[in-house]
């Protein structure tokens, strides 16, 4: 049996993040076959954590406490671990994960001021170490991405986007921290450049990384 | 400003936990006025924590793995601390809470086998350490209980009542277990006798404790 790859990407919202994914998986698929390739997203994934997702996501819940928010993005993330990525793992796939632990530790780690050890630990325990071999971490400036968002998908916006600019470079930063504590895993790619152009520098690295 | 009271009541379903709970409201709310007294639950409290009492008692997430199901308890419980329980003591409110952290060290801790002390661990995180000053114990033997419950009320028997006799033995042990390691936070009343009696005694345990 073949042994499966976990690939996530990570980055602000404005990055491209689901386009580079969404090319990703077609190339993929093309190689490899429909049925060996998975796309998925945190949180969510399956039943239950599309269900903590609609608690995470609703509008109202605007004075949802920062640890709350924590321990549901875990909660969700450890429902997606058991019943998806390591059975799809076990049976050789390939997961492409839009998001995974990375953007927890950033975003209430960091952003949220949680900390981003606290963090980090609370989803060793909902992940028991199941990590992806590979993170594409799509990056790009706090104004560039806010910009982005703004021009394009404004009618997408939701509760955690309307952050203010400080809170968006508080992530950016622990992004960098997390490349820097994890720089095999975790792969910088420069998302300024015209989306096919990045589009091929992530072939590139997934290509090196798993099919050379 | 006078200082809150916080009081949970635990015990297993069957016990009479509600029962108990609710004839306590009544005595205190004519002894202290209607405004100094609130009733909760747990899971539950606020529309985001009854959200997640949803998620995790909906009758098809029978695939819930446990360590997501402990996440929810806490996300939940989290919110209810920052949300109700500690702006309610810091106005002197009486608040007397339809279980708390213990239900979640006896049922994911022990039951599910996820260890008492983790699991307490992860409320810590939770609570940032909101403990009732007394916790009401209903205890009875685990086949009264279970007995009980089928004969008075099956229409309401949900997915976490479904368990087997094992699951309710272990939950009990670690009640039990709870009440050594908190001897004066966690007073064991016999849930056996005729409920006038029980709520007498449980009349007669607050008093002593917080009105004598």
């Amino acid at each position: 049996m073949e042994k499966g790859i976990f690939i996530s990407f990570e980055g602000p919202d404005g990055a491209g993040k689901s386009s580079v994914m969404a090319a990703i998986a077609a190339w993929l698929r093309a190689e490899l076959g429909d049925a060996r390739v998975i796309e998925t997203r945190e949180p969510g994934g399956n039943r239950i954590a599309e269900q903590i997702r609609a608690v995470l996501f609703d509008d109202r819940n605007t004075n949802m406490d920062a640890r709350t928010e924590a321990l549901l993005f875990a909660a969700a993330r450890r429902q997606h671990v058991v019943e998806d990525l390591q059975p799809a793992l076990a049976a050789g796939k390939v997961i492409l994960s839009d998001r995974y632990v990375d953007s927890s530790v950033a975003y209430q780690g960091a952003g949220r001021q949680l900390g981003i050890d606290r963090v980090w630990e609370l989803n060793q325990y909902a992940t028991a170490g199941c990590l992806p071999q590979l993170t594409v971490y799509l990056d790009l400036p706090v104004e560039e991405g806010l910009a982005r968002i703004a021009a394009h998908r404004s009618d997408q916006v939701n509760r955690l986007d309307r952050e203010q600019l400080a809170f968006h470079e508080t992530v950016h930063a622990a992004y960098d921290e997390l490349a820097r504590r994890h720089p095999q895993r975790i792969v910088k790619v420069d998302a300024r450049p015209p989306m096919p152009e990045v589009i091929d520098q992530v072939k590139a690295l997934i290509t090196a990384r798993f099919f050379a």
